[in-house]
Formats: C-alpha cells, structure tokens, sequence
C-alpha cells in the first residue's frame, strides 16, 4: 500500500508522527521531544522539512498544541459539542508548506470554561473505531489530566486538572523540593496519599502535611513523593462524581497510568485502557477522509 | 530604661530583631531579608555579630526557622497542645555564642501532622498580652498560611497551608506563568476566584480554568493574577468550617491582609487584626522572664 499522508501528534512536550496508508494503516513512525514548548517562528518549517526526509514528501495533517497561540499557527477551537466533522471543518490549511492543522476544543458553559489540544482526536478516534464506547468517559493523564464525556460520539464536556504540572512544581522548587526525588509506584505510601487527597478541599493543608509527617518521622522520606503524587492523584479522581460504578476509558502510557488506574478503582470505577496511538490514527484518518 | 536583651523573630525569609528592655519595652528594632533560608553554617555566627554591633552585645533570644533542621541549630519542637511555658521549657542554648532558641510547636494527631516554627510565640504572646482572646482561631498567612486554634491559652490544634508558595510556584512557571503578573487586590475579580475556590475539591481544575477563561476571552488577561489568587485564598479560607458567625483573628501585613479579610468575611466570619509585632515582643518577653 503506497503512503499518502503524514499524520503528526505534536504536543507541548511530545511529538508522533505517523506515515499513513490511504486505508489508515501505519506505516513507519517517529517519535522525540520536539513538542510545541520547545520550538518558535521557523523552528517548524525546519522540522517539517526534516520529517519529510525522513518519512516522504507527504501533505502533513497536524493535531495538538502545533495550533495554538503558542504553536506554529493558530488554529481557533471548535466549540463543544464537537465530534470529528467539526473538527476536520475548522482546520487551517497552510498551502506554501501543504500542512493542514486541526482545530482544538473550547467549552464554555455558565459554570466554567476550558480548552483541550490534540486529546479530542485521540477520544473521538478511539470511540469511531470502536476502541471505546460513543457514549464514555475517558481520562487522558499528563502534565494536564484530561477528562472528556462522549455522548453519541461528541465531546459534550470536559475539565482539565493541572495535577502533573502541579506535582512537577512542588518537585523542582520550595519546600517539598529534595523531599519528592522517590519513586512514585502504585503502592502503600500512593495509596495513603490517595485517601487523604480524594474529596479533600484543603489541598493546599493536605501537601505541607508532606514535610510535617517527614520530620515527624511518620512518613518515610523515600515514600514523600509516592504519597504526595497520590495526594494530587486522589484529589483529582476524587473529585469526579461520575466514577463510582462505572467505567473509565484511560487514555495512558508509562507510570501514570498505574497511578491513574489505582485511583480509578479506588474511588470505586473500573479502568478501562485505550490505545493512544490507535485513537489518535483513527481519528486522524476519518478527518483524512473528510478534508482531503 | 536600660536594655537586657535582644528578641528575634528570625523566620524562612524575613527576620526583624528587637532590643528588648527590661519590662518588655521595644527600644529599637532592625528588619531585612536575612531569612534562614538564605542562610548556611557559619554565616549565623556572622550574623550575630552584625546584629551586636547594631543593637548592642546583649543575650540572644530567637525563635522561628532559625531552630529548624534548615536553620542554626535545631531546637526540636515542643508537641501540642503548647503554651508559653512549654516553649521556654524546650529552649536549647548556645552558650559559646549566647543565643538561646526556641523551639516551634508539632501537632500530631490520629488524622494527621503539622508543624510551625516562630507563629506559635506571635499568637501565644498576642493572647498573653490581652491582643486576642485566650480561646480564639488565628490566621497568619505568609508563604505558608497558619490555621491556629487557642484554648486556654495553649495552641491545641492548627493546620499549614501552602496557598501562597503555590501562587508563587505558578506565578515563576508552567502553563499560567507569563499570565498571572498582574496586581492583586480585593476587587470583583478576586471575589469571584473566592466564589470558585471555596469548598472546591478540584482545585487543579479550578486552576487550569484561568488559562481557559483568558483563552476564551471571559477572563481580562490583567485580572488573572487576582482570579487565581482568589480561587488559592478561598480554597484555603473555605476549607474551614469553623469560620462562619465566628471571629478570625488575622495575625498579617502588607497585601495579604485585605485578601483574607476578604476570604474570611465572604465565608461569612468576621477578621480581627492582630499586630503580629506586638503579639511577637509580648510572647517572647514572658518567655525571656521564664528562662533568664
């Protein structure tokens, strides 16, 4: 099967690349750290040039943070409810480099306002190749913990916790910083922290007790950063009122997603694991389809 | 009057020192940012030396981080509940240098652990001297808020929240920095961050929507820093449920002042300022009269 296109999944930190057959099949892959964050102005014209090299000389389609206002060009969100054709009608074509980008989601309701890049291909495509129901909630862990509700194959909601971020802050400076260098293992110490942290409206108490149960000796220094991780963990499963008795489609890889799947079935649901990959080039190749 | 000695308050990034005379009059006073924090080893000697040529070569009284395991010498804490006495009992002496130092107050209790250093002779001097009452709820907001609950004049129960070292983690970097450089100040946006922080068990999320509400254009970039600010404080004032129709005693200066004011009467209690100053001098004078 000849290659058509090249599908890119470029996020703040990370970025796929997949070469693509005309029936969806992966190809050949490529995956590094030149995400989003790490590039500005002509840096993407430059590695787009180096993709081609390395995987032919291919329309690009692009999803993720490469589309925002901290990315290559903007491309506005699509306002949820939103499912692939919305997306694939609010991309940007940029004709000199023939890359299309894919638009992000916004919500806004009375309540809150949020927004997402690069996760809704990955759902939407998970649920249209039936790697996960229409109608689900999916939980995407990271730097920023994504939870998304599909209704009939259509991001309805969404909320995005910065539970990573705030982990990778209290870890690099102030005072927890030296006390959160452990491992971070789904074990006794995650667990502890996952009861203290889930439904708790005193976060900011819950992770000083990190330092005081340390000096008090109640705390192992080499269990601090477990504890603490389940502590941000609990609180943001926790506080979910739609888990208990259900399942959570886990859009995950690497160590967080243990972590996310103890707090799932600890706040009483059932962790479901979907494919980020095979969500992400099954989502793509639809819009493919669409706007090609 | 003539002078007897010299009382620090010496604390993580700021230290004031008084010259003391003999009944507990303030004769002369000294303040920089010559915090524990910033300190290591030797330089405490240094220090004092500086601070004697100052205020006069006179014994020294220090409380504060200047006793933690980051400071001088440690000087291990004195368990709840905790009064005046009990802190002068637990004093240790640096007899080469003449400096004694107090230790600060350890809370241990079947639910959890805390642990303050220096706002334990603020508070404890403050209902001594008849600033507050001797059964009252104290907060010192700072990098690190204190909750402290007196009665009978002893600290029997009080909790450290880590609400302003947050603002300042997010405020230097990750996905909000760059967004929240704006002023601070008690207005509507503020109130409105109380409104969502209050109660909230999803504060990550709370968080994160700053950066969605700017996005979509709801939230004026220069009303972020406010926003957030609101959300950390009313997080913080909202997770107590011993606030409402009651007293809080606000032991706090500068700009944090009018935000908890603001916290604490919109969760419906009423804030009483304390001199943290005066209430330091009075607490630390009673323990001068024990020890001596």
């Amino acid at each position: 099967m000849s290659s058509t296109y090249i599908a890119i999944d470029w996020g703040s930190t990370n970025r796929r690349a997949y070469l693509m057959a005309s029936d969806g099949t992966v190809l050949d892959t490529l995956q590094d750290d030149r995400g989003a964050l790490s590039l500005v102005g002509d840096d993407y014209r430059r590695e787009v040039v180096a993709i081609r090299e390395r995987l032919g000389v291919l329309p690009i389609l692009a999803a993720g943070m490469v589309g925002s206002n901290r990315g290559w060009r903007e491309a506005p969100y699509a306002p949820a409810p939103a499912d692939l054709s919305a997306l694939a009608g609010a991309h940007i074509r940029l004709r000199d480099d023939e890359v299309v980008i894919l638009p992000g989601v916004s919500l806004q309701t009375d309540r809150r306002c949020d927004v997402m890049r690069g996760e809704e291909v990955q759902v939407l495509g998970a649920a249209s190749a039936g790697l996960a129901p229409a109608d689900a909630l999916f939980c995407q862990p990271g730097t920023h913990n994504k939870w998304i509700r599909l209704a009939g194959g259509r991001i309805v909601d969404f909320a995005t916790a910065m539970t990573g971020e705030l982990f990778a802050l209290l870890r690099a400076q102030g005072v927890l910083a030296g006390m959160l260098g452990g491992e971070v293992e789904a074990g006794p110490a995650f667990q502890r922290g996952l009861a203290r942290g889930a439904g708790a409206t005193d976060l900011a108490v819950a992770l000083f007790e990190v330092r005081s149960a340390v000096l008090s000796g109640v705390l192992p220094p080499a269990d601090a950063a477990a504890y603490a991780s389940g502590v941000l963990i609990g609180a943001d499963v926790g506080a979910r009122s739609d888990i208990s008795g259900r399942e959570v489609h886990l859009v995950a890889s690497g160590p967080l997603a243990p972590l996310y799947a103890a707090a799932i079935e600890a706040a009483g649901g059932r962790a479901v694991a979907v494919d980020s990959r095979a969500g992400f080039t099954a989502g793509i190749h639809r819009i493919w389809e669409l706007i090609r």
